[in-house]
């Protein structure tokens, strides 16, 4: 009996809408979407979605899905732990959106809270590993493992020789790296650790810590020997065990990478999760993903932002090696926290506690006469019965216990922090033993206790009472800009609504709590829910079939292209390895091309913005033999519905080469445009885009790839998939059969309270509100790109070149400004340098929207005073913000008045201020800092 | 696994404990306590709790108590309806700290958010309403009708005759009415007004609109006839219905009460829920609790602040009229944001709707054969069923539905915003009736319709998208400080740690969606939780028997004293109405003694604070024949533990005066010593300090009575208890059976998790903190009052009085400037004017407890500044403050810098800014605005 749901999610009001329209001359959002959307491609057909429910029904459907999983005691480990999510820390990171609503922190003065809590992260990881340097996290163990390889190729280049990986690897990591590394032309050798490393050339070595198994075996000579023959040592560790195992890094590893997810993060199924990697000195110019470092603002202070940027794949392209883009932010925030809020002796607690644990039931199942395949662990077991393993298994299940079925004669049990005497109880009846008094054994090898210290840094040292921690959480919070203060109007990036009614399931116990690898009949709703995501998926993007195991839309591409690679090679057509990119690509387009072994060639833009297909043709032509795939983003990232897209789709095809639609732009085609019926072979949607999944300040991200049937053979597998046994296939791309699970939910929600005509007016405002602040900002700024209609897509971009030419006055300047005018900036420089990218979305009204137009005409009006004279740009408004409260209380010797620089758009109570000035990249990153700085720094 | 909540609780590590035993020179926790605290008072025996479990056995012990409440459909009505919280309003501020953690706004420049969201509750009262003025809410319908009877007779003194009250009122408040009615001697005729009004003279009417049956009469007449013969009509009307029936201002009420429970705020198995009361032009004055007005502040802008102060009970103890002293902000503040997030046209929609429903059942149910009792309804019906009313009800809960069983043949059916088509369905097997199409029925008179206008104000027609929504929240929010920001020290206030684990379960649907009037067998879950919470209160306190039904302190005073007046009475003892309170006490306490109709003879304190026992003695010996009790705080407002307490209690039993110990200061003694041991009969808690319910800025409070046995058969009842039928008592005192039972939970986790251990550690540490702050500070301020060991308890008191004197610098001037240093303000001029009382409660740590000695050192150095002539006090940063960001853009003529203004602790990024400066409290009281302001006020 509630207002429909579309209503609430859809910023503007019915007046607003006809306010707008009105404005841009269309009667109705159906003239202005029948102007703006090429017929070629239209759809003819509704979407056949179920009708739209309000949020309570919504939310009562969630919980019922949810209640049918079986989250239980989980103790199957393979890297996915059972760990207590502080209830400060859910309730106060996790549950709010000030931290989950935020971007990807590009604009640093408007980052520092999660910046200071991603360095804490790299901080901890750095400390635990024993390394100079860690990440600000990626997206999985599995695929930090790949990378940690890839890394080791790059950073090594004279090495020859297999890389070997443990035997006792996870599974899943083994998969992956495979995956992975066949594409960059890798050869992996899996080998069994115990014996010393194979003989041979060997390139680098992966070595599990503790393995897989449970075992910890000395990794120093395995180390060692690696070394001697030229190769890198890569070790794949638990970051709880190593509060108290000796630190990779001080047995000499050059890299540490995997998973924080015992720090605080549910399991989820699976995901999302912050995976980690640390390096030694000397190679932290080779990480990939994202790092933040210590640099300093314009007023001396020391302020954090995102470091080597130069490294990554936006930038290097085709020449990337690795097209990892979103990290886990969300979650490193989370493990940071945990570790914040522990401090190193809470978690030398933990972790004593969980190891007595696997001690009492190793001395337990020893006593009643059962062997254990291991004599050292630290939370893991395996357990011989011969025979009698799948019934043990089952008989843990009985007891809402998950165990591992190693193989019919062994069971294996990890021990997580929600273990306790109850669970060994359990255990004995699953054992069918009788439990006598004994000593718990002791696991740990005596010369592999840590003996370094870790954590030291105040931060990890001062919050551990709730009241203390509250503040530290909300103070960091205080210093963003998120959704929950304004608009983020950044293009590419649709910046919508991450409704509470999407956002609240993901805390049931059913969705939060389950692990990855329980038996099917444990993960009933998952299944429903999934299967529903993926078919709903599939509907509105018009393919056959969708797999949301990728967790970032990269991830997404590689799966998509791995899917087109592997389609030739079983037609027999190995030597078509060339893929086409249009020049205005995403950079992660290319990088993804190469990831799966192909060679990019470039198509020519028009100056109108639209691939050249003269062009496109003679390349097709030129390489008519090897033609793999065309990578084309629909609408273009010029924002733009390009009118030949068909025609470009028939020439590839004609050329035997397979479409990737990139589905980045998806928000501005749903329910007018499928692109697996307009020429499409295979997309990846960005669900952190179109479908609500909140940034989360730089991650998770979800990206589903979506085939048609004959690529369908073709789609990521998973080693542990419930259907394993019966779908041979690419392999995993992510450590996960369904990759970040957990935050499903959220898209399910978003589809089933909008349905078919929700989603598709959504897109249509999305459509209208772009259009609308091209009208009125284009008297201002120049539009750089329109449609054949004259009209945008979702969004649109103003050409800033000539402004900055004739005045000085830059991107950046208009950006930053922009901070203090209370905005968030659109997206700086890309596809075109010099311009900015403004995608309002749907969620907008107009308020909000004419706020923003209002701040950028007098931004320009600003510039003119700098074109007039009035004011030299180094002494402008512009060149100097943001502005901070600081600069208030100093002497004042600007030619603008105090007023002017925090308050230009009138005195308000509601100011968001920036925590610091503007900051110096550049020194950043000459002076590389990317741990907690002591606190002496900031003292005034 | 997890550290022991205890750690999470206490502020103080370890280390810091002996830091602060080292500076005040006691050697051990157990030594400070021992000297500060009375040897005769000491408890000897430990606490008999169960032992304390960590954060996740709790929380798991608390979704099990839930999961045994059936919420069902509740169908019940009687005040109480189904109603669904926007999930917006629920993560953003029900489950928020920076609106859950906030206090009272007394300090108003820091609390502008939620007096905003105060003043949208007041608008949209007084809008439904039809009348001039709405208060910002009390405790229940029950009280606020209570109140109404109240003030219609302070309003109209010369009116005689019964108050009358309407036969068709909710049961529950006709009972708390005759309870509150007989104290002050006002005689109530409940009586049938659908035969007009009774004849004679009558002072006054109240009006339920529509009734508990569901009938809506034409009340005009009514109110004509009551007019005419010079009496008040007090309207207890139903908010919902409002927006389609016609409002009672406009049809002549002089008062309309009710609770705004309806509007997004759960049932909670009875409350907390926002009451309200609006009142006719001429009224205002009168309004019993808290105003929020619209003033100016330093800077002219228009502020908010609480209004007409002057009226409250602190300023007008024994001349008081009512006692109300806590509100129920944080419900007031979600009902006014369910009507923003709604606005007329959707809460219009969602009355039509339940309108709808009922108009469909009414004709089924009529087309099945079935009589209805009433023709007219909104929502709810009542239906003959001949002897199987019991039955029928029974079916019901067979399908999880909750009717009302009015008597053996009749059936009620009240319909809510979670009703639908499911509900009808279940509706028509419960009556085992087979439904046929028909038209739904009207049940609204047409004359009664609504034709006035309500909600124009802009707030409630803009935030109707939830970007929107999120972001009001948000910036409200931002202009508070509340405990997420830093420390509140109110003496007497006790603001500790909300733990977040406390906090979650009033979430979980089994405590949040059940009615208060459910039977016993669906409340399975919340009698276990009641019955343990009052056990382990009694334990604390040492009394007998506890009951939890007062939902305020003030109400745990009224019921505590009720519960001696009616003793006395019992015993034949109706001559004993004299009641001595100390000259320290707090107002509240003469208010409540003379709400049971006794008379306040005050006792002289000594000049070291302390009660003086020879003025005692006198008054106890001059009222020798009618002495009824005392009411002393232990220890005492001066916050010092008296060494006579016991003496006292002594000498009143002497006199056959009962001894009501005021346990406002409890955390200064559980664990220590029980008043129900050391000479209390009776005593109040307040859960919302001792006991870690939050503030909610102003509300909710809990205020259970506890009594030695020889009070428990006059602890408070209810007419609709589940046990009503077998206890006699002396009637309700709030409207539900278990008052504000819906956070209950969070004192029995608190309790759960902390042990007998843990919370007498709690109330050491804050006493020692206490001390620490009194002996860092007392070099710098005089410490008004210590106990004769040189402690003080968990609170002291700084005397400003000779600086003030000598400097003119106010305490208001220190509090104020606080805020500049990032602080609340202490309890200013309580008990003693001129003074400033400091509680630091045990959640502090040592860090926080010395930010803030340093802020008073620092502002103490300044007072010194003033005293020594380089600033005149009119010009200096006290005077000032706080000072705003807005006073640093303009021209600064000031004798001291932009700096000290602002950052006079040193520039941070993490500054509180206040939104408004100084606010002129007078000139808001002369000129009374208490709803929203036109918007155009608030333009620069």
């Amino acid at each position: 009996m509630s207002t429909p749901f579309v209503n609430r999610h859809i910023g503007p009001d019915d007046q607003q809408v006809a306010t707008m329209l009105d404005r841009l001359g269309h009667p109705s959002l159906e003239a202005l979407m029948d102007a703006a959307v090429p017929k070629s491609i239209r759809s003819t057909d509704p979407l056949h979605l179920p009708d739209a429910v309000d949020e309570e029904r919504a939310a009562a459907e969630m919980r019922a899905m949810a209640g049918r999983n079986v989250p239980g005691e989980p103790m199957i480990g393979l890297g996915y732990h059972a760990t207590v999510t502080p209830a400060v820390i859910r309730r106060n990171v996790r549950e709010d959106p000030s931290w989950y609503t935020a971007y990807t922190p590009y604009q640093p003065e408007i980052s520092q809270g999660r910046l200071e809590a991603l360095i804490n992260f790299q901080t901890m990881v750095a400390d635990l590993a024993g390394l100079a340097t860690a990440g600000s996290s990626l997206l999985d163990e599995g695929t930090a493992a790949a990378e940690a390889v890839a890394l080791a190729f790059r950073a090594n280049r004279l090495a020859s020789g297999p890389f070997v990986v443990d035997a006792d690897a996870l599974p899943q990591t083994i998969d992956v790296v495979r995956t992975r590394a066949e594409g960059i032309g890798i050869e992996i050798l899996v080998a069994d650790l115990a014996a010393g490393l194979p003989d041979g050339d060997v390139s680098g070595v992966l070595i599990q810590y503790p393995g897989a198994s449970g075992r910890i075996a000395d990794i120093k000579p395995v180390i060692d020997a690696v070394h001697e023959r030229g190769g890198l040592a890569v070790v794949a560790a638990d970051l709880l065990a190593l509060t108290v195992l000796e630190a990779p890094g001080a047995l000499g590893a050059d890299v540490v990478v995997g998973s924080a997810q015992r720090f605080g993060v549910p399991l989820f199924y699976g995901g999302p999760h912050a995976g980690f990697m640390a390096v030694r000195e000397g190679l932290e110019r080779q990480l990939p993903g994202r790092l933040v470092g210590v640099s300093v603002d314009a007023e001396g202070r020391p302020a954090y932002r995102l470091a080597l940027q130069t490294r990554e794949q936006h930038i290097r392209r085709d020449k990337a090696t690795s097209n990892i883009c979103t990290a886990q932010v969300l979650l490193a925030v989370t493990a940071g926290m945990y570790a914040v809020h522990h401090g190193p002796d809470g978690l030398r607690a933990i972790a004593g506690d969980i190891h007595d644990l696997a001690g009492r039931a190793a001395a337990s199942l020893r006593g009643a006469g059962l062997e254990l395949v291991n004599d050292t662990f630290f939370d893991t077991l395996q357990v011989r019965v011969s025979g009698r393993a799948a019934e043990v298994v089952a008989a843990a299940r009985a007891e809402e216990g998950h165990l591992r079925l190693v193989d019919a004669d062994t069971v294996g049990i990890s021990f997580g922090e929600t273990a306790g005497a109850p669970t060994l109880r359990a255990l004995h009846t699953a054992f069918g033993v009788t439990p006598v008094a004994v000593q718990p054994a002791d696991g740990l090898p005596p010369a592999l206790r840590r003996t370094t210290d870790f954590l030291t840094h105040p931060v990890f040292n001062t919050h551990h009472n709730e009241t203390s921690m509250l503040r530290y959480i909300t103070r960091l919070a205080h210093r963003d800009y998120a959704l929950d203060r304004g608009m983020i109007p950044l293009g590419s990036c649709t910046m919508k609504l991450n409704a509470t009614t999407e956002m609240e399931p993901i805390s049931l116990a059913g969705f939060a709590h389950l692990h990855p690898f329980v038996a099917a009949e444990s993960a009933d709703g998952y299944r429903e829910l999934i299967e529903q995501l993926e078919s709903w998926l599939a509907e509105v993007t018009g393919y056959d079939r969708v797999s949301i195991q990728p967790n970032a839309g990269a991830q997404g591409e590689f799966a998509g292209m791995l899917a087109i690679r592997n389609y030739h090679r079983a037609n027999g057509q190995d030597q078509r390895d060339v893929c086409l990119i249009p020049s205005s690509a995403h950079g992660t387009n290319p990088a993804s091309a190469v990831m799966v072994g192909m060679k990019v060639v470039v198509v020519k833009s028009n100056d109108d913005g639209t691939v050249d297909l003269d062009d496109l043709r003679a390349k097709c032509e030129q390489h008519a033999g090897t033609l793999a795939a065309i990578m084309v983003t629909y609408p273009s990232t010029h924002g733009v519905y390009e009118e030949t897209i068909t025609e470009l789709c028939d020439i590839v095809h004609e050329h035997g080469g397979q479409v990737y639609v990139d589905g980045a732009n998806f928000n501005a085609l749903l329910g007018y445009a499928q692109p697996g019926r307009f020429g499409g072979d295979v997309s990846h949607l960005n669900l952190h885009k179109t479908f609500c999944i909140p940034h989360g300040g730089g991650g998770p991200g979800v990206g589903p790839v979506a085939v048609r049937a004959h690529l369908a053979p073709y789609l990521p597998t998973h080693p542990l998939h419930p259907d394993a046994d019966r779908r041979e296939g690419t392999g995993a791309t992510s450590a996960a059969p369904f990759g970040s699970a957990g935050i499903l939910p959220i898209s399910w929600a978003y589809i089933r309270m909008m349905g078919a005509e929700g989603l598709t007016r959504a897109t249509a405002v999305a459509v209208l509100s772009a259009n609308y602040v091209a009208a009125r900002l284009g008297e201002h700024f120049p539009v750089l790109y329109r449609g054949e209609s004259g009209l945008v897509a979702h969004e649109c971009i103003l050409d800033l070149r000539d402004i900055s030419k004739e005045t000085g006055v830059s991107v950046d300047d208009v950006a930053k400004r922009l901070i203090d005018y209370g905005f968030h900036a659109p997206t700086m420089s890309f596809p075109v340098a010099g311009t900015l990218m403004v995608e309002p979305t749907e969620s907008e009204d107009l308020t909000e929207l004419d706020r923003f137009c209002d701040a950028m005409i007098a931004i320009k009006d600003e510039i003119d005073r700098v074109a007039a004279g009035e004011w030299a740009v180094d002494a402008s408004p512009l060149a100097n913000a943001p502005h901070t409260s600081r600069a208030l209380v100093g002497e004042w010797d600007r030619p603008y008045s105090r007023e002017l620089a925090v308050f230009p758009s009138g005195i308000s109570p509601d100011k968001y201020w920036p925590p610091v000035a503007r900051i110096d990249q550049a020194f950043g990153d000459r002076n590389l800092v990317c741990a907690c700085p002591p606190l002496e720094e900031y003292v005034e």
